[in-house]
């Protein structure tokens, strides 16, 4: 186990070479944007599997609807400025609600973000392993094994640490940034030599029968999806270089720039090629065809698509552990997510993260469409909440300038807060679990919280100490059948022990074993003791319990603490260990529930 | 989890109630045919999906390969005869190849058979699911889910253990012989009188071209599948009523008709109604639709086949357990094997079964088809190895007769290697994991075996004991923050320790704690030395380790034992454990490796 846990994960590094590595504006925007700039994968399809649902004709919608998201983004990004500006050691959106709104909105901000990274992982990668089998068509069987796959290989490079490989992942970003810009570029030159002809469903401005404002509105909702993403740059302030708020800021604009034109420039090419969505292929590789033909470049981009989203993937997987350490650290979730790994990760919010997704990928099936409403309910709430956070913050904080300050979060916060609305109207069916999910998050929270309290306040030393001197001690000694192991378990009993007792468990099955025993055990040991205990059951774990306690209670008669000494062995290989001591681990297991019992491990080590 | 388990597993039982409730004929036919009566719901089919890969034409071909199959059952029926005669303490593959052949030919039975049992399991719940998906096409796409819901249940059903269930069984046995003979004699009583119009692909006895004898050779084989579990009744005599031997030969041979009469029948009904494999709808129950019409008769065909199909996958998960329990008492597997649950049912064979024929599931998709000629070679081996078994235990112990005894066996034994050969030529591209998989688990039961008996010689006493009187003992006491769990430790640690150390483990992050630590620790434990360790890294186990191996080799040196007090505290509520505990945990498994040290556990109780 350990020498596979050392391939896989690699050497325990120090604590001090958790130095930082601070991230240059060039550096930062392939960290950060992978999340927000690999949407476009699957943003523009989004809108238009809502619209055709009433007719390939209502396609053209997706340009007007396009540029609400683009109004949406840009009130976002201002916003996430002013966020930035404010809390340059990083302004989560359960740091900035819990601030300024109390714990239980920062708890509702904190919960959603725990679910919506989940879902970020499960929509980037399969959305990816929608990038891969709409080049290779002969895996589309296979989307949701391929999506598991990648989720376990970033889940074990994260357990690995990330850090030698962020230089790595801007790679693929840079890729994806390179040759999006390059479709967008020859599909606009090859309209307008009129190589790309004119092939839309309908033209703008026609009207479509049928249409109407719910169904905008759902479009709208579903394309806002590509809007997540657009907080991590606020979340990360602390790791940019020095003037950090104003590069962080810097960064964030020039992100929202380029997903921006992403998104309108497909937008507007699956427009022109009146690309209607498939159930095999994706929209985006559909325009990539379209535009670059059916060629190596095609395979290229297919290519590169995956590999953002991966990379946007692995966004969840240094924002969940994260958030689960803050929230561990405030008592709100266990404490073993606050404990480092062996590599400096946070291993078990890790590991909560990658079987979150996977157990989403197979409820969902990997369908992108279906995990994606949900997504934003799951983005939203906290977007809403960190932009009222952050009115309620200027108006303590700036004075009488606070409006002019808050301006950009009020609108941030009013968007948001309609597209939840809009979500509840029109998604309902596809995001109620969410409102089942979270009551549920936040009474754990709140239960968990109530728990450590109560538990502290119980170990607080108070002034006098209870020193108590007992006068001797019973050491109870488990014996099956009379082996070496035995003989070094007495002796070691004898040295701690002032009354050692051996004791057998039979069962009814073997008189003859019982008796046998008893003969062999005092011609080894004439001077010990031995109990023999009967039990009816097959297990033997019962029986020892009862008989322990009884002892334990006379013992404590005689101010006399209790042991019981489990003798086990200890095989020469691992692996081996599955071999035996079966009955030794439960009843050290059952017994260690016991009050006023100390329960020790005696172990015989095996040299072949 | 106590409370779950009683409610899904129920309460313990007594080791005597598991007292033999004989079995009568009648009850023994429906207890041990399910196998082989269910395996009609799918042999024909197997035989028509060869054909028709050649040509729809071929299908008349199913008859002389059926009639094959006949051959092969009386055969085997009478081979088995012989068995149950020779064998009345019951007569599985594991002990007669054993016996007769050797270790090594029993353990491959043995090793056959355990994976035969899994993909009974895995067959006969997916065909199970078939029919429940033909009846109900809307169901067809979550076949797997049906299937892996349907392993579950039966698992469950078995930890709860099947005694008082045994006549519940009856029912659905009883029910699939009723209406398959229904089925049988309408089908031919419409074709007598004529309401049954002749709609066979093409005449018997016309020349299909390109047949050939590897095709039909194929079909044979795949049709063949329908005679496992026909060595069911061998396994099971010690459970018939007096005259033991009688009995189940007598009830193998009426099994043997029912099922040579229905195989017959449905091949014949198949023919004659000219029907072909869909994908979505199985052969067996589009000939119950022809014969019976689309009304509620044919849906309860459907279910009675889904039921009998349930039943006899339940047959796997008594004989999976009892063999690994055989092996594991003669040290091929691990012991834990051989430890009886809590209703006395083998719970650990059990669930192994339940998830090895899941992962099954999984990697066949639920394919019945993709199942078969794997599930084939695996009976097929262990058929063949206890009839050859069979004629060396007649040439030891018959004397001169072993000639006239050995005769059926010999061409039982026949036969089954025809088989293998066939299968091994003609199918190798299905069952080539087989013979992977075989060597692999015969290395591991091998190893096992080795390993068990080194272990007994080691632990072996010899006959001077070794009885060591030690000097004292020391007693390491690991400290976290000073709470009210180390007052007790402490008082403890006394009671038994002629010299108590206590130690806590810094982490390089916060040096300002361990002043406080040490301070406080001082304050209330003035006379108890405390050693503070400092770790360059977060894990606190390696430093632990590091310091107990120093002090025990000290301590060793002046004849003391060493002992390390690990507090942890109990909370009030067993679902709270989750958020203690994971360090002392961690710490207490690793210390356990350490020779000459005793890993004792203190454990301090919540009342709140």
């Amino acid at each position: 186990m350990d020498y596979l846990k050392r391939f896989l994960v690699g050497k325990p590094l120090k604590s001090a070479q958790n130095d930082d590595h601070k991230l240059s504006k060039f550096a930062a925007l392939a960290m950060l944007s992978s999340d927000a700039l690999s949407s476009v994968a699957y943003g523009t399809e989004q809108i238009v599997l809502v619209l055709v649902t009433l007719s390939t004709a209502a396609i053209w919608y997706s340009l007007p609807i396009a540029l609400g998201v683009i109004i949406l983004l840009i009130s976002l990004t201002l916003s996430y400025r002013q966020i930035i500006h404010a809390y340059p050691h990083g302004g989560g959106a359960y740091v900035v609600s819990s601030e300024n709104l109390g714990k239980n909105f920062g708890l509702i901000s904190g919960g959603s973000l725990l679910i919506d990274y989940m879902l970020t992982v499960a929509v980037s990668v399969s959305a990816g392993a929608e990038a891969i089998t709409s080049a290779i068509p002969a895996l589309y069987e296979h989307q949701v094994a391929i999506s598991v796959t990648i989720v376990l290989l970033i889940m074990l490079m994260n357990l690995r640490g990330m850090r030698e490989s962020a230089s790595i992942l801007m790679f693929p970003v840079y890729c994806f940034i390179a040759i999006i810009t390059l479709l967008i570029l020859v599909g606009v030159f090859k309209i307008a030599t009129g190589i790309l002809p004119y092939h839309a469903t309908s033209h703008v401005g026609a009207v479509v029968p049928g249409i109407g404002i719910a169904l905008i509105l759902r479009a709208f909702s579903s394309g806002s999806a590509s809007l997540t993403g657009v907080e991590a740059i606020s979340n990360a302030v602390p790791f940019f270089k020095q003037p950090r708020a104003k590069n962080a800021a810097a960064t964030l604009t020039m992100m929202a720039t380029i997903l921006g034109f992403f998104f309108v420039g497909i937008t507007f090419l699956n427009y022109w090629l009146g690309i209607v969505p498939e159930k095999s292929v994706t929209v985006l590789s559909q325009v990539a065809s379209g535009v670059f033909g059916h060629n190596i470049l095609f395979y290229i981009f297919q290519f590169a698509t995956a590999m953002i989203l991966a990379v946007a993937a692995n966004t969840g997987f240094s924002a969940f552990p994260m958030l689960s350490y803050n929230l561990a650290k405030d008592k709100y979730m266990p404490h073993m997510y606050m404990e480092r790994g062996d590599r400096l990760g946070f291993s078990n919010g890790i590991m909560t993260l990658a079987f979150g997704a996977i157990f989403l990928l197979f409820i969902f099936q990997g369908s992108t469409e279906r995990l994606i409403p949900l997504y934003s309910i799951g983005v939203f709430i906290p977007f809403a909440l960190s932009q009222t956070g952050m009115v309620v913050h200027w108006k303590k904080n700036a004075g009488k300038k606070w409006f002019g300050k808050s301006i950009a979060n009020m609108i941030g916060a009013f968007i948001s807060y309609a597209i939840i609305v809009i979500l509840f109207a029109f998604r309902i069916g596809d995001i109620w679990p969410f409102f089942i999910i979270m009551p549920i998050l936040l009474y754990i929270f709140y239960r968990i919280h109530e728990h450590y309290v109560r538990v502290a306040e119980q170990l607080r030393l108070r002034d006098e100490v209870d020193e108590h001197e007992f006068s001797g001690n019973t050491v109870i000694v488990l014996v099956g059948n009379v082996t070496q192991v035995d003989i070094g378990a007495i002796n070691y009993a004898r040295s701690i022990g002032d009354h050692v007792i051996a004791m057998h468990v039979a069962t009814d099955e073997n008189k003859t074993k019982e008796e046998e025993i008893r003969k062999e055990f005092s011609e080894h040991f004439p001077d010990v003791r031995l109990s023999v205990v009967h039990s009816s059951y097959r297990s033997i774990v019962g029986p020892v319990v009862r008989y322990v306690d009884l002892v334990s209670k006379n013992a404590m008669k005689h101010n006399y603490t209790t042991t019981v000494l489990v003798p086990s062995f200890v095989p020469n290989r691992r692996w081996q260990q599955i071999l035996h001591n079966q009955t030794s681990l439960r009843i050290r297991y059952y017994l260690s529930w016991r009050e006023h019992i100390v329960v020790a491990n005696y172990s015989y080590h095996l040299k072949k």
